[in-house]
């Protein structure tokens, strides 16, 4: 489907499904209110699914790889050619994201959004070939609005194309692409206003020099673009990148298909705010893993109105937060769907 | 063992193993630390068990039930009969740690610890048998020294008994006791000196008059018996529980058997702060699940020095907590455990 359509497409959660759900969590045995925070979980997956209890299926998170023209800048701890050697781990199961995603029992989907390496063929890796990473945006655009656009269709069929295959229960997104947080920091201050300082973060572990070059790259490339706060599609040809604009195409597609999605962490969110300026109504499909140790997550979160599940002091990418929160989605959802009631149980209820 | 034997056999944890702990996260494939606490829980497990990477295996919550004369005072929300109807819940498989522990694969051990009600005979559930229940400690003493003494030892002989049957990965405990927030409040303000009126809370959703009357119990039970701020035993005899008893042999146990122990929230702190007044060292093996909503719980885990894993607003006990944090630790073991090295997986180092 393309893009204005999966807009089109996207309807408000189903508010009955969702007062059905609290109506539920109140008969279960346990002082209201007790289970907290997985209360309103349970309850927000019921009114994404519109079914009460919600049905439970499997968790899939995709891992989208790209390379960034402004790592030429000095922006990164690391050289760019991790992004594919790092594409070669999750293929083989090293990396942090394929320990957790087999501990928690979810589907890892690697998909090269824009890297510039020449994989081999491998089944296990999805291409979307639009272009081999971005050009580097304080010298041009990072990709032409045709490019940008055809990454967020990229994204979009990933999950339709998944969705097509088995009803799932729940989606994830998670990147890895050297550079990215110096392109998430550049899409955040051009949709919100942010300050480059205050977006920027240590990424990977950046030096202070180096942090210096990202927040210069950063205010360079949008001197140089003035990308449309109003045009999220002019910001992310400007100054985003292509594992940016799947995961926005993921996120959009995912809600048009009525399934909560898992925000990992920062560059996941610039795609989510991404998201929401092309339909405001996205975030209601949306639940934010935790908060990143990157320096500007706290108000990316804030911005999106999100409140994240976890704050583990994390910073990797790759999906990494948004697995360890689905495990509490899917525990969320059991608990609603596998506690005894007060009646069935037999046990007395309040005093007064 | 005896209480005196355990705290004797409880030695500090392994430097040496949490030193080659450290220098294997940093190899991994992930930028050092960016894995966040995941990599200080991974560490501290492999100090406890001074193993490097630490060992997998089973997962398991003690929930002790126990009742509280206190409740006579009007303290809690629901009436004391709640705290049998729960246990038969827990044995039926349809209270909240039920849902939890199938989800994260932990196995639980249903305790009465002292619940006011004669179980009919049934193989899941073991007992202490030392009393029905405390008195009601705004009148006399919860219970004699002898009675908090076997308490306290019958957690011990909960955590040996498991691990004599297989060697465990995780301890955690949790608690059922209509009252028992109550009694924890107690023992938080004799060994601490916190005041009634901050250590109180809602507990299972008293109202403002209940909560009146819960502070108006403390004062009373504090004024009445003066417990002695340095001797754990008799705080526990005169306002503790036989649940928070059984809890804090659980703990002082599983140090003693270099088991890492995961507590839950308000009921069990109160247990390990008087864990840790018999024996400073054991925080060394205990893992904080999350921060409760209950009132009191933010200056215990600070005055315990263990810093929750999970905030979820979540105020249920029942091991609960405890359960979620599980699959937190699990995972972080399995990261050392399974993720690649960047000499192995061929990936470059840091620029600079």
């Amino acid at each position: 489907m393309r893009l204005a359509e999966v807009i089109e497409k996207i309807a408000p959660p189903n508010a009955a499904a969702e007062e059905e759900a609290q109506r539920r969590l109140d008969h279960l045995t346990k002082p209201p209110g007790s289970l907290g925070r997985l209360e309103e979980v349970a309850r927000r997956v019921a009114a994404i699914q519109g079914i009460v209890p919600p049905s439970l299926g499997p968790k899939r998170i995709f891992v989208f790889a790209a390379d960034h023209g402004v790592t030429a800048e000095g922006v990164s701890a690391y050289p760019q050619a991790v992004t594919a050697q790092m594409t070669y781990n999750f293929l083989a199961g090293g990396a942090a994201i394929n320990a957790l995603a087999r501990c928690f029992g979810v589907h890892i989907e690697v998909i090269d959004a824009g890297v510039d390496h020449d994989f081999p063929p491998d089944k296990n890796l999805r291409r979307l070939n639009i272009r081999r990473g971005t050009e580097n945006f304080t010298r041009g655009p990072a990709m032409t609005r045709a490019e940008a656009e055809a990454s967020i269709e990229g994204g979009i069929r990933c999950v339709e194309e998944a969705a097509a295959k088995e009803r799932p229960f729940l989606f994830g997104v998670g990147e890895m692409g050297i550079g990215n947080t110096t392109s998430a920091a550049a899409v955040l201050c051009a949709l919100t206003g942010a300050a480059p300082r205050e977006a920027a973060g240590g990424g990977a572990g950046v030096d202070a020099a180096g942090w210096e070059r990202k927040v210069a790259a950063i205010e360079k490339g949008l001197a140089l673009h003035r990308p449309d706060a109003s045009d999220p599609l002019d910001i992310l040809a400007k100054v985003g990148g292509l594992e940016i604009g799947a995961m926005t195409g993921a996120i959009l597609g995912a809600a048009a298909l009525r399934v909560p999605l898992v925000l990992d962490g920062f560059i996941a969110g610039s795609a989510a705010l991404l998201a929401r300026a092309f339909c405001p109504r996205v975030t209601d499909f949306l639940f934010a893993a935790h908060l990143s140790a990157e320096k500007g997550h706290r108000a990316m979160v804030r911005e999106l109105g999100v409140a994240p599940l976890l704050d583990l002091g994390m910073r990797l990418g790759e999906g990494t937060g948004a697995c360890l929160a689905m495990g509490l989605i899917e525990a969320a959802v059991k608990l609603m769907r596998e506690m005894a009631t007060f009646d069935s149980a037999g046990i007395a209820g309040k005093v007064s």
